[in-house]
């Protein structure tokens, strides 16, 4: 080794869980070193949440001002695709890190960077670098696409989010594959930057983590810009032609082409070469490593995970969560754990229309044994939503623990819907009796009253 | 008499809170009248929230999409009042109930137009008709503008939010009396329609119930939209010409000259000439009259008061809220009382930027007498503020009971806030402790992640 430091903390990764741990463990005056291979801040922050939502927000800040007469008078062109492609690559600094490191480097957090993986109890090897850590080791190494086995695929130099994230110019046409959040996100912005978008998906619906009458409204919102969804997708070989096109060859829908394939078929954590087998741990090459709600691995107190890599929610906010939990543990705080029995984390997938939901669907309550009940309502039936929003439908939905009388999930479906969740995550982690909320009176004429509507719903 | 009806309960005044009462009676099959001498709706949906909304969302949903680079780009022209007009018609219907009737009737519930007045113990007159209550009769005849005791003022003709929100040809200059939540959304409203706009507050500050930031903010906002906001002004006496042009002088502020006067100066509760006296209670004309958490007279268990009448929160969703209250005592429910325990009322004014509020301000909560502590930060402090209110900046504030660890107050300043407030009144009105809210993580990017911001600030 050239070169040695002993340190309190090392944190493999710098993405947003890791970033966090760094932060408020370096403010609280713990030496940390965390260790990179790619850009401080991490795949969420260069090539994921950050540039895809920059990518859809022109076309939705358009349809809200085009649904609101005195204003849809001003609009005379169209979305201006170099404008949005420049304000994406701005959003990401460039691919530059450089503004994140002042961040780090006020808190005293040493950044190390290449790959780093364990030797030891305690002990990171980042190339001729030795990281001793006297107090504790987080993994916070995130995840990367999964390229599905399927005939070619790995061979037509598919896009990832990765790519898609960093386009110059937009392709003609794309086919994506899978229809969950990254590739309905991915398939409208393409649509609305003006590609020819055709998003194959092998269940009977999108979104399958989400209401069905959710998904349902997504696909028409995905229609109605112009993507040509197919479900029930069995693709059996991909080829990308000496043209430079893309073939996929399924075997119930015939065949697609398109200029560039676009894979969104989930993520594996990227636990490989982590040197788990050095400090008496398996081999978790791919697998998420587990931990309890104090982001401990068992047996090895001074070894946390957080984010992505533990497998427990592939969300942004619920790393940073974790992070924040993981460091008070380290900070010397016992009682600093996640609380698992939240039921499903809040998520918001941006496309127009909006999905924004915390907790149980109806499908997720019934299959953990709940008796409940789920209210349903018109995501328009406001009087604020003349104001936005407005002519765009959709449904709302709260599932209602009927045992208990508390909320334990909530669906909101329609444009600018994503802040209203955050009022439901705190109905549901508090557990606030629906006999409570009737006090809660939402503001008139905001859109808000959506809460008034669900309880009178319900029979309060 | 020539026609006598006997219902169950008689509802003086068909705005909001006597619409909401007379539905929620009537749908459990109670018999209700309403008696109503303007349009079913009342005063909110024809001149007041609705229509002052219309004429707000146009500017606003123009100035986000100009925030939005991709968007701004393909607005060519401005604001068109035409339609932005023809919008406001349409949302006040053309200032026609029609639409509102077949709700009532589906209800069962029997309309009579006209003034109503007490005439002994559960009966009321209307004209020639008299109306006999076997249960309640409810008071919901709301308020009107005040016009203060100025010089001249009352002889130049002045508008008021009824004659502001009817407006069919904006004038050419325009000066609002009163600097509150009408006086600034109305000022705001006619400079983005295109009126020289001058603002006169007698206090020193707009918005006086609110954090004394939101008030600056929405000030420069004001200033922003070219409306000129003079403070502190002592208006002695107002004058309409031979020109048809109003003068008002000033002690403070010389002399101010516009097309119009609006003034937006108060509310008075229209309580003249409801015959009180013939129920052994005394004239209130003019005043409110006081009821307890059951929205009952004391004294008189038949006689209710809901909405502004009775002075407790001049607000369309508290009158909804004491509407619902006071319907469920009438069908027995004795446990059904409003909360007078949960601080200040939400409440949102509709400007640019919005100020959406809950609870206590930090100074009415230390004048409650609480121990408090307030906790600010950037309303654009989040990453999703890179997409939604770009550059708007903007303050906002949680203000924390330290003796409990509860919010007992929010205020969030800044474009398209208005929504964001719901999540706070239910943290408010069901006393979730901080460290509860700590689990209740916002997903990530949405802006609702201030209340990260605001907890991290606060030391968790």
């Amino acid at each position: 080794m050239s070169e040695v430091h002993e340190v309190d903390v090392v944190v493999l990764g710098a993405g947003p869980a890791g970033e966090v741990i760094a932060g408020r463990l370096g403010q609280h005056d713990i030496r940390v070193a965390v260790v990179e291979d790619r850009l401080v801040g991490g795949e969420c922050s260069f090539w994921a949440c950050m540039p895809s939502k920059a990518l859809l927000r022109p076309a939705q800040a358009l349809a809200e001002a085009r649904r609101v007469p005195g204003a849809r008078e001003a609009i005379a062109g169209d979305l201006d695709v170099a404008a949005a492609l420049e304000r994406r690559t701005e959003v990401v600094h460039g691919w530059d890190d450089a503004a994140q490191l002042p961040w780090l480097e006020e808190r005293g957090v040493l950044l190390f960077r290449g790959h780093g993986h364990l030797a030891g109890e305690r002990v990171v090897h980042v190339g001729d670098v030795e990281l001793r850590a006297r107090r504790a080791v987080v993994v916070a190494v995130g995840t990367a696409p999964t390229i599905p086995p399927i005939e070619g695929l790995a061979d037509a130099d598919p896009w990832t989010n990765r790519d898609a994230t960093q386009v110059r110019d937009v392709p003609g046409s794309l086919v994506v594959l899978g229809g969950g959040p990254v590739g309905s996100e991915l398939a409208q912005a393409f649509a609305t930057l003006g590609a020819d978008v055709t998003l194959l998906e092998r269940e009977s619906h999108l979104l399958g983590r989400d209401e069905p009458f959710a998904a349902a409204l997504v696909q028409e919102g995905l229609e109605r810009d112009g993507v040509k969804v197919l479900l029930d997708v069995v693709a059996e070989r991909v080829e990308r032609g000496t043209d430079g096109r893309v073939t996929v060859t399924t075997s119930t829908h015939g065949v697609v082409e398109a200029d560039e394939i676009l894979v969104a078929a989930g993520r594996r954590p990227l636990t490989d070469d982590l040197g788990l087998e050095q400090v008496g741990l398996g081999d978790r090459a791919g697998d998420a490593i587990e931990v309890g709600d104090d982001l401990r691995v068992a047996g090895h107190d001074w070894l946390f995970v957080v984010g992505d890599a533990n497998g427990k929610a592939l969300l942004t906010h619920e790393g940073k969560y974790q992070a924040r939990a993981a460091a008070d543990q380290i900070l010397g705080h016992a009682d600093a754990r996640i609380r698992e029995d939240r039921g499903p984390a809040p998520r918001v997938t941006f496309t127009e229309p909006q999905v924004a939901a915390v907790g149980h669907t109806l499908d997720s309550a019934i299959a953990a044994g709940l008796r409940v009940r789920a209210v349903d309502v018109g995501t328009e039936s406001t009087a604020g939503a003349s104001f936005h929003g407005k002519g765009a439908g959709g449904t709302s939905r709260i599932v209602v623990d009927e045992d208990r009388r508390v909320i334990v999930g909530a669906t909101f479906v329609g444009p600018d819907v994503a802040e209203w969740v955050h009022a439901a995550t705190i109905a549901v982690v508090a557990e606030v009796p629906l006999d409570t909320l009737w006090h809660a009176t939402p503001a008139f004429p905001t859109r808000s009253e959506i809460w008034l509507k669900f309880l009178e719903a319900y029979g309060l």
